[in-house]
């Protein structure tokens, strides 16, 4: 993966009540400029919830430059942030940023602003207004790039299923030509999670076509794909873009998010009409015996009662029988990262070996496209948050391309290095 | 271990009512032919007891073909189930599979059978009869090569104690001239595991003396070598026979199966009179409080009450002290594995860096043979189910020499690499 | 770390009871020559307290050389013990080893004694008189090159707080011109722990300034450099003393031991007056209700009512969320270290591939250098015992340098492989 800037830091998950926090705290994002006002702080979830300026410091409030503060070296930390990312965080840019982050007369900031003093403007963590009208509290979505990709791309609410599409709509309503927000016909308890966990552009690139470099001021910074793993690829040809250059093969590889969402479609448990909300946000129950939403998603594992809401539906298991079935089909994807993992890294050092006993251009050339086929095919499932879980068909699907990919590039290096070496010695 | 069928898959260790489901089930028998009715099957004992194809599909139920299916690709699944695996995995063929499973009129499958049509004849896993007289429940074996190595080739019970191999004797019986049971002369709680809990034989190979293949017309794909790992080398050796041509090497190397009674011989707990029953079939009560003989043989870990079984006969020991010292050996013994792997890897690599610039056939022939004989030492001990506490002695010592070898390996190519480069700046 | 004698074998870690019997049984110490009686011996803490000859068995009694016993191979085992370390693990010489280990009349042994010899005649693992006057239980320290260092060399009790060394002082006192005891004007819970739980030399070396050996007899065999981590090189290069050569790259490194007192100096909780007893030694109560001082100092994980020791401070926190925040500030810190080991062993394998390619020495030389630097940098912190929690923000820094250097090796050598090849094919 290296030199991308998610190489330098890969924190641990937490919940979302630290998702501002712990993206102004990373050090691939603005170079270690913020940090903890104190180690002991990294678990205040009361302090991140009222304000991330409670947890954190500016080590140079007198500067708005994305660089590189000690005791961080140019090559441990990143400045990777950009006002696009801020968007997943925050609701608190709702009535500054315009439709897609483009520059408007209206706007305080816009996808080319500086992110140090985009960041310095927000303070909560995102809130309720993301996914509920603040008066009626109805569903509704607020991330434009979603907004985009449904209504003005047409490629609906679920993109593989065009009758469902049709009966779960999002209604794009513009506000005084500023801002879109997506109403939504009926609740549904994936759309909402769909407006971060999916897989986007929230960054610059490179144009696959031109190979020059795409910038902020390019809306392909800010952009849904909506399409799963096995058209990933064409629909990024398509667009022109890739995010980075591998700096061992000089490959272009794409960057994966978090794409629980377009996992999610069509695996067994949503053709069976589970949502995301069902398993991570169930009905519990107060001290008072009240029933209400649990509003703190996180995995299973972590939700009130654990693997229970599987016993919801699975009425013969017991809760150790569903943990059972989650982490068998768990380790046997991961079984399979793991091997994809190795190969690609095989294809990584096979190449530099290649590279220095001279194999031609046109081998290089042609492993550097494997690479960045076999790629994504992996990286998808690193990136998601549920180890195959959301839909282990097509982890296995996926990963077994990606090693395939990746052994015959590597293949491919070791002829040629053995042919070369023939050729020595004639 | 590239490109070996086993690198295609490791699945999770799981208890003997799996045992046909896991097998049919694994990546790299049956190349992805039969797969699971639906994930949350994986842990459905009470279907897999009844027969492993309430657990199961057949992919293509047209065809007896050996090949990869999709989603697998060629290099994600592998074909490596024969008729001989099966011998271990159910008692179904009891009737039609003639001694060592030779070509025979009055047996229906045999060694060169299709396996697929030999698999699909399986239902259960195997049964009482694999280990009891049916009709008195006498302790019996009835697995040929045990028969074999025991009876026919002479090696006795326990061959590295005459004295024990008289006192417990196999008595081969040959049914109808067609195939034979083992009778024992007392219940011995070793002997019957070591029908299968064994190093062995269940493939096709080379022959390492002319270079060809080993079929499974070949008495040689069904063979228990019955030798501790010091001797195994020489046995094979006698034999002429590997298990596969290493990918990046080209040595010939054996691949280890699961030699947990070979292991035991001559350990402290075997010499002390201790069986395997002792520990992984213990005596339990009911509910009733009528003690029987728990069946459900498995690690220690989670045989009913633990380490408790220690306690028998360390009868000043607490179960927590017994786990301590369990954890403590096989912690030591994970550490030499782990060292035997990091110099195998880098023998391995830096034999593709001398390859690459050019040393010398010969340097690299002493180099592969460093590579055959450092592999078994290891690699015993990753198949053996103990991480070394079934012999923690044997282990230190053969991952000893595992480690000494591949050191010696990488040493002897290193020295060549620096001398080419010497050459080549005269 | 190849070939130092520590990559022979690390041990799991144990609470001081077992500090003798460890140190004699590793296999990079005496090359296997002290054997556990039985395996089961592993955690009798009641034996090894009484000798730890009541635990280890002397596998060739007549001899006292240092050399591998079977069944250890020359490459999985070290003769790598001297006198020196043996004085960290127990008191036993006290009477019989005089300052600094130098030659005397009245001293049994010296740092020049053979080990073995000098091991035999140790019994009990370190006692109450390392840290308290066998009279009046008053505090003292034994250990002469904490002495050395905090008196002879002026360096203090806290070299980086001159205030805080004229409040707790060390007086030496020399006993009939042979050893001297360092008598504190007042109890402090972190000097006494500094007379083994730092850095030191306890090993011969190289002379970085000459190329020369350093043998026993050279006092740099006993030294503690009582410095942190962003001042141990410059110390280091000023006696110009090195621990050993790398086995691929050459480049000469420095070997950490466990710099947990030097770690702390600075430190948030230092900063703030605690001692490593107040986390490590807490008071507990007996069945009595008695309130003691608890002497098994171990992991805040381990001692009697875990993080409930934080709490006793961070008063509005649950020891589940003084936990949280231990393992919060790990990770982070691992992550790192994780990292630089990446980084590390890139610099090696590339430094492997540049020489093969011929890439010429004057890029080596540099190439060494970088890795003698990056080395210290990382190494410090897989030696010290808190994953970074004693000191983060140092660790932070620190890790970070390490990782820059690495990735300043690795970038120089693969510009020259790509230089080299270019030229190739001109």
């Amino acid at each position: 993966m290296s030199p991308y800037g998610f190489t330098r830091e890969h924190a641990e998950p937490r919940s979302h009540i630290f998702a501002l926090v712990d993206h102004l705290l990373v050090d691939r994002a603005y170079g270690g400029r913020f940090q903890l006002k104190d180690w002991s702080k990294i678990n205040d979830a009361k302090a991140a919830e009222r304000s991330a300026w409670e947890v954190l410091k500016d080590v140079d409030p007198t500067s708005n430059e994305q660089k590189i503060f000690p005791p961080y070296t140019p090559r441990t930390a990143a400045t990777a942030a950009n006002p696009v990312c801020l968007q997943c965080k925050t609701t608190d840019y709702i009535l500054k940023w315009a439709y897609m982050g483009d520059k408007h007369p209206k706007a305080k900031w816009d996808r080319t602003s500086n992110v140090v003093e985009v960041a310095r403007d927000a303070h909560r963590t995102f809130a309720c207004a993301h996914c509920h009208d603040p008066h009626s509290a109805e569903p509704r979505v607020v991330r434009d790039a979603l907004i985009e990709a449904v209504v003005d791309r047409g490629k609906g609410t679920y993109p593989y299923d065009p009758e469902k599409s049709k009966k779960i709509t999002i209604k794009k309503v513009v506000f005084r030509d500023f801002r879109a927000i997506g109403i939504l016909n009926k609740p549904d308890g994936t759309l909402r999670c769909a407006q971060c966990h999916v897989e986007y552009n929230c960054n610059p690139g490179i144009d696959t076509k031109t190979g020059k470099p795409v910038t902020m001021a390019d809306r392909r910074a800010n952009f849904f794909p909506w399409v799963n793993v096995l058209d990933y690829q064409k629909v990024m040809a398509e667009i022109g873009f890739a995010d980075f250059k591998h700096e061992v093969t000089g490959a272009l590889l794409l960057k994966l998010q978090h794409p629980e969402t377009e996992t999610f479609w069509n695996s067994k448990h949503e053709r069976a009409g589970v949502t995301c909300a069902d398993c991570h946000m169930p009905k519990v129950k107060n001290k008072e015996g009240k029933v209400y939403t649990f509003h703190g998603q996180r995995s299973v594992k972590y939700v009130p009662g654990r693997t229970a809401v599987c016993v919801n539906c699975h009425k013969y298991w017991t809760p150790e029988q569903a943990e059972y079935v989650i982490q068998g089909i768990q380790n046997y994807i991961r079984g399979k990262m793991r091997k994809a993992e190795f190969w690609i890294s095989k294809l990584v050092d096979t190449y530099a070996l290649a590279k220095s006993v001279g194999v031609s251009e046109e081998v290089l050339a042609k492993a550097r496209e494997l690479h960045s086929k076999a790629h994504p095919y992996w990286e998808w499932w690193t990136a998601e948050n549920s180890d195959g879980f959301h839909n282990p068909e097509l982890a296995k699907q996926s990963l077994n391309l990606a090693i395939q990919y990746a052994v015959e590039g590597v293949t491919l290096l070791e002829k040629a290095i053995t042919e070369k070496q023939a050729q020595a010695k004639k």
